[in-house]
Formats: C-alpha cells, sequence, structure tokens
C-alpha cells in the first residue's frame, strides 16, 4: 500500500504562487508584496501612492490583516478596487489567498496590483506570493538594527521604503547604518526615504514604480 | 500495527511549558514574557527596569532573536544574568528552548525572570513559555489600531506597557482609542504609559513588578 504523502505548505505554496505569477505576466500587471513590522506605515504609503498615481495608472489592492477591513476601508476611500483577506488569525498570506482574490478583482487594464502582507517582519517573508518583487518597509522608530536582526525581507526584497523620517530629529536611528545592514547581502538594493505623513521624498518611489511598470509591459 | 501520531506542536509546547512553570513556581520567581513588534522597545524597557531595580531584586534575562546577540550584549552590560537565545529564523520562543535556557541560569535567589520574545505580534503569542503573565509592549508610532487588529496579545496580556510616549506630540495616535481598544476584550489589563528612552512612568511599572513578585512568594 501507498502511503500518501502530504506536500510541505512551502511546495504546495510555491506550485500556486506560480499560477498567479502567470496570470500576472500574461496581463503585464506590475505585482509588489509590501511587508513591515505592525505600524510602520504600508496603508498610509500606498493611500499615498494611489491619491497621486491614480491619474496615471491603474492600480488594486488586496489587503492582509488578522482581522478587521480597517485597512481596506481606508483604501477604498481612493476609489480603487480592494479586496480584503482576513487571516483569521494567522501570521502572513499564502499564494492561494491571492488566487482566490484574483476571481473578485477585474484585472482588465491594471497596471500595478499591491499586496499588503500581514504586518509581521518573519513570517511573511518566506512565502512567495507570485509578485515580481518584495518591497519592505521599515519605520526609523523601529531603530536601525532591524534589518541586521530580521536580514531576510531586507535579503530579498527589491526595494526598502524607509518610512517616517521626519520624526528623525525625536528618535536615535542611524540612517548610514540601518542601510547599510540592509545592503550586507543585497548590493542592489534601492532606498528611498520618505515620510507618508508629510508626503517627503515620494517622488523617488513613484519614478520607480513607473519604471518597474514599464519593464513588465 | 498502531500507527503513531506525532503529538501536536501546540500539545508538546503546553507540556514542557508545564515544566517551566513548575521549577519557577517551586522557587517562588516571578516569570514575564514580554511581547511586542520589532522595535517597540523592549530591549530598552528592559535596559530601564533592570538598572532601577537591581538594588532591591535579583533579575535575570531569557532574549528571543532569530540571530545576532545585540539585545543580549546589551543586557549583559547592565551586570545581570542572560541567555541568548537564536531561532535561526523562527518566529517566535518555545517552552523547549526556556528548559534548556534555565538549566544555564543560577535561579538560586531569583527574584524575576524577563523573557524576552522575537518582535512579532502574531505568532508569539501562540505558544505558552510557562510564564507567569504576558507583558504586552505598544509604541505610540505603531498606530491605535494595533490592540483591535491584533487583538490575541491584548486579551491574553496582564499588562500593556504604552512606549515611547514621549513622541506623542510628532504622530497621530489616541491613547483612549487604543486602550479602549485592548480593553474591550481584557477588562483587568493594566495599562502603563512610558517613555524608556526619556524615563518618563516607570514607576508605575516599577510598583507593579514588586507587587508581582511578591504574590509568587
Amino acid at each position: 500500500m501507498e502511503i500518501p504523502v502530504i506536500r510541505s505548505v512551502f511546495e504546495n505554496n510555491e506550485k500556486l504562487a506560480q499560477k498567479v505569477r502567470a496570470q500576472m505576466q500574461a496581463r503585464h500587471i506590475l505585482t509588489l508584496n509590501v511587508i513591515s513590522s505592525p505600524g510602520a506605515g504600508k496603508t498610509t504609503l500606498l493611500e499615498r501612492t494611489l491619491a497621486d498615481l491614480s491619474p496615471e495608472l491603474k492600480m488594486a489592492v488586496i489587503e492582509g490583516d488578522l482581522q478587521t477591513d480597517n485597512d481596506a476601508q481606508r483604501i477604498a476611500k481612493s476609489g480603487v478596487q480592494v479586496v480584503q483577506i482576513n487571516t483569521e488569525g494567522g501570521c502572513h498570506l499564502e499564494s492561494s489567498m491571492i488566487l482566490s482574490c484574483l476571481e473578485k478583482l477585474d484585472l482588465d487594464g491594471l497596471d500595478i496590483l499591491f499586496i499588503e502582507n500581514v504586518g509581521n517582519l518573519v513570517c511573511p517573508v518566506e512565502f512567495d506570493l507570485g509578485e515580481d518583487y518584495k518591497v519592505a518597509l521599515l519605520s526609523v522608530t523601529e531603530g536601525d538594527d532591524k534589518p541586521e536582526k530580521y536580514p531576510l525581507l531586507f535579503q530579498l526584497a527589491k526595494v526598502m521604503v524607509l518610512n517616517k523620517v521626519d520624526l528623525l530629529p525625536y528618535v536615535s536611528f542611524d540612517v548610514e547604518r540601518a542601510v547599510g545592514f540592509a545592503k550586507r547581502h543585497n548590493r542592489d538594493l534601492k532606498v528611498f526615504e520618505v515620510s507618508c505623513t508629510k508626503a517627503l521624498g515620494l517622488n523617488e518611489w513613484y519614478n520607480w514604480l513607473r519604471s518597474a511598470r514599464e519593464a513588465v509591459r
């Protein structure tokens, strides 16, 4: 008798991630998986980006949270399509959830799909969602040692958005040190220093989004 | 043929947590499991507490991190015993790790053992480490919605330390709203508003530690 072997959770996730990726590539949609600690400013970054780039780019958002649809409600105010995933306590998103969301989104003519992961610097990093790139968000209030202490995200990300730079005068945070840790294993990491609440430094992030979107056409 | 069933990870964790608890109760040591997002200030809270209470209480620390012993090095400067756990990418501590640490600590005459969990608002909450109480640390820079969005920690914690209140003038954070969410399912939650870097509001936290320590004698 052959004993069935349950595929590992990672193997199954990877298979479904490739399905997401194939769909998005066929449609030339830039797909970004945004990962950070709780409260680093993922939703605020998206609110700003949607408000400023909506005239030129068609965007949609998948919102991941343990529970509540607070963030999806915030995103919905921008007028873009948004789907909420509630993980019911789960600490990360998986590609099966993204596949279900794609059925609920009108993908026609979409330029960029943002996936806002659960606020967590550890678990979300290990699950490919079929994205083109991971975007790491770090806020200066978290301390400049975070890329050293939670290295995998910063190794795998294409971009690091350093948020809340308006608070630099009030906290102990050495930007060079943080960026140095982040680039130690990822020399090509792009770093954007921004304040989403004060609308500082966002143009470089927007220019990167434009060029990354062009590259998947 | 009987097929062996592997005990669930939670069941095994709970069994070893009871071993930790029995050892600590027999020795009348107050054991606290400190949980927060990355960068909320767990290590800084411990540094302050160790510096201020060492003259009257004998304390030790177990430091949990994915990698590096940065935080253990910071704690060691206070002169108290510290043991580092590196989870090698793991997102939470488990009771088996605490049991191993207890072998390396001199527990004689110890009043309080602090366990600093991995920075993560989700996974650590689900693993009993044999502590008397969980201590939730939240910083005002993370946003006042966090107890609503990550409710389990705030439901299970005995204490919520609200840190970085010196930054309240520069961020949008409604203390009443945050405390209201946290207390919705945990009416007896004790809340201490502090700034660890500016040494504000710490006396009430210290008084609570003293009385909790008395209660396990």
